[in-house]
């Protein structure tokens, strides 16, 4: 076991009708706040209201910016970030999924700096001060309601990165599984698929930590366990309560303390798809995924056969890696490129992104051939 | 699931020579510290050594209190704060297993208040401030070192009460498993009795809870692979770390989130136990717990079956109970009374502390009757 520091500054409000402690919680953080979401579907579900009640009961002024897109892009970033100065805000309200959030980790840097967001992401500039983030999390997925991770596409250079700083962690979360009702059938499905990555990250991440390794099993378990059901019965609060409250483990740290680092090669790959076809985060690692674990059957078969005998009581490698996929398959998740359409011509294009974004993975390195390897095995 | 808010202010640090890290970390809390420790065991282990190598450096001046008694006591209590409120203390180190932390909990909420810390524990006075507190752990079972409870023993009252606050969270936690090297068999056997007991309590408690129940199989199963190998080998680190990890899991929240509450029934009368014959904690934990579970065999058969099925892959409610009795006996615990030499002619004492220390339980309830039946149990 590594050395570590266990410490995580998010404090996470769970369950139905905590955004009723909003507008009191975040009062000491300022007088005025940027407020940033998505597509517009919050003003249909009522949450914008909520919010915005929230905010004038608590007598703080706001600005609005609308609009963050999905797999969040430099452009709204730094947008948002020149409205936030411009408006001297105290602090950023993010109600979204994971883009909207990332987006606005983003934004808390990207403002005290004062220059183009992509100096922070690419490490030309390192950050120094932040703009406390409130997040009000619409979906179960990322985990980075509790993190300081986020990733960033730019489109120009066509990449997708992903980027880690303690100034990240929201200063508070507040998670209604209510808000998640709505989401349709596929999200949903996307992002248990998201949550079980982020636990094979860290599982075949660089280190002994058993306990950690404990904590991978509980938490794939309980998204295998509730997440057919909630496919079932989308309505169930208790579900959706489950699998918001697992989404948020698989990525607090918890399964990475005592770890050197996680392995986020697969990870990696997957924003590739994203970037080039904008497959939805956890589509593209359903994709992924499988195709990585059969790259390394021969590589680090009793690893994987740890994993199996944990998850499904199985003691074989390609018993593990095919109920991974038939789970994935199960919950309506692709596991080819080709479900979605994308054609074997493809092939080339994706492989020399994948040299651009230099997906190398931190434990288990990938080399290029490894690339041609995978496109194979996920196309 | 109930709501719930997930926040844990404490900052702990993990690993070998971590309390290298402990001067600098300080620094900011000021000046002057109150410095308390148990027997002075840590003067041989050259952990007293290092600990005020690390204060001088930082120049920071300290009053020592050394001589904390075991099963922390009110007279140690107030003697200290009485101490640190004299000399005008900034913050509180304290070197030691649960009762030196567990002390400086109490001290630190004692201090400002001014008066009799048994004003505080009974509840007669809410506490409104406290002096930070930075713990250096020394022994791996209670996990005081990153949760906000604290137990005392009034030898007066014959009373030993726990207690919960916020205020009692520690502010820094060292935990350098070295430092528990030295700790001999038995207390390092008490130990994992006592975080096994710790999941206990939230496992039985009230409400539904999925994954905080897999977070307990998660850390119930780590001791029992990790603390017999320990026990045969004292002083492999690894073992030592992977105890010391697991303890502080054990009690430090995450069990416990989505729950009502926990039921401290069990624990409740180990702490009769203690107060009565100076039980180690541990110890009378592996005692009451087995007869417990005896008691609630018929009323919650299927709750421990899930227990059983979990840790041990059984599916009958006697067969997890003789599990659980069989580890305690295994790694060296008392499951009887008579095993520590305590007489059947004690039965009607032990009987009139434990309807004077009201130890009934959270969520299972305990009747006068059901005392009668335990004590017989436990015998």
């Amino acid at each position: 076991m590594e050395n570590f520091t266990l410490y995580n500054p998010t404090k996470l409000f769970f369950g139905k009708d905590v955004a009723e402690k909003l507008g009191k919680t975040v009062r000491p953080l300022g007088k005025k706040a940027l407020f940033i979401y998505g597509e517009g579907s919050i003003k249909k579900t009522g949450i914008y209201d909520q919010v915005t009640r929230q905010l004038n009961s608590a007598g703080i002024d706001f600005v609005e910016y609308p609009g963050i897109r999905p797999n969040p892009i430099i452009e709204d970033v730094d947008a948002a970030a020149e409205l936030g100065r411009k408006e001297n805000i105290d602090f950023i309200i993010a109600v979204g999924g994971g883009s909207v959030i990332d987006s606005a980790k983003f934004i808390s840097i990207a403002i005290p700096y004062g220059g183009p967001v992509w100096d922070l992401v690419t490490d030309k500039v390192k950050p120094t001060r932040n703009i406390p983030i409130v997040a009000v999390l619409t979906l179960a997925a990322t985990g980075t309601e509790m993190n300081r991770f986020a990733v960033v596409q730019n489109n120009i250079t066509r990449e997708k990165l992903g980027y880690g700083n303690p100034l990240l962690y929201p200063r508070y979360s507040f998670l209604d599984p209510q808000y998640t009702i709505t989401v349709p059938k596929n999200y949903t499905a996307y992002g248990i698929a998201d949550l079980i990555a982020h636990c094979f990250e860290a599982f075949f991440g660089k280190g002994k930590a058993s306990l950690s390794d404990r904590f991978v099993y509980a938490i794939i378990k309980e998204a295998m366990e509730y997440g057919p059901a909630l496919l079932n019965d989308l309505r169930d609060l208790e579900l959706r309560s489950g699998i918001m409250y697992v989404a948020t483990n698989a990525l607090n740290n918890l399964t990475l303390y005592g770890r050197v680092s996680g392995d986020w090669g697969a990870h990696s790959i997957g924003h590739v798809l994203s970037v080039l076809y904008n497959v939805p985060h956890g589509a593209s690692l359903s994709i992924v995924y499988p195709a990585w674990l059969k790259l390394q059957r021969n590589r680090i078969p009793e690893r994987i056969a740890e994993l199996g005998q944990n998850l499904f009581n199985v003691t074989r490698v390609d018993e593990t890696i095919a109920e991974t996929e038939a789970f994935f398959t199960v919950i309506g998740c692709p596991s080819r490129l080709s479900d979605i359409g994308i054609s074997p011509n493809q092939k080339q294009t994706i492989f020399r992104t994948m040299v651009d974004n230099e997906v190398n993975g931190n434990n288990h390195k990938l080399s290029h051939d490894d690339y041609r390897e995978l496109i194979d095995l996920f196309m």
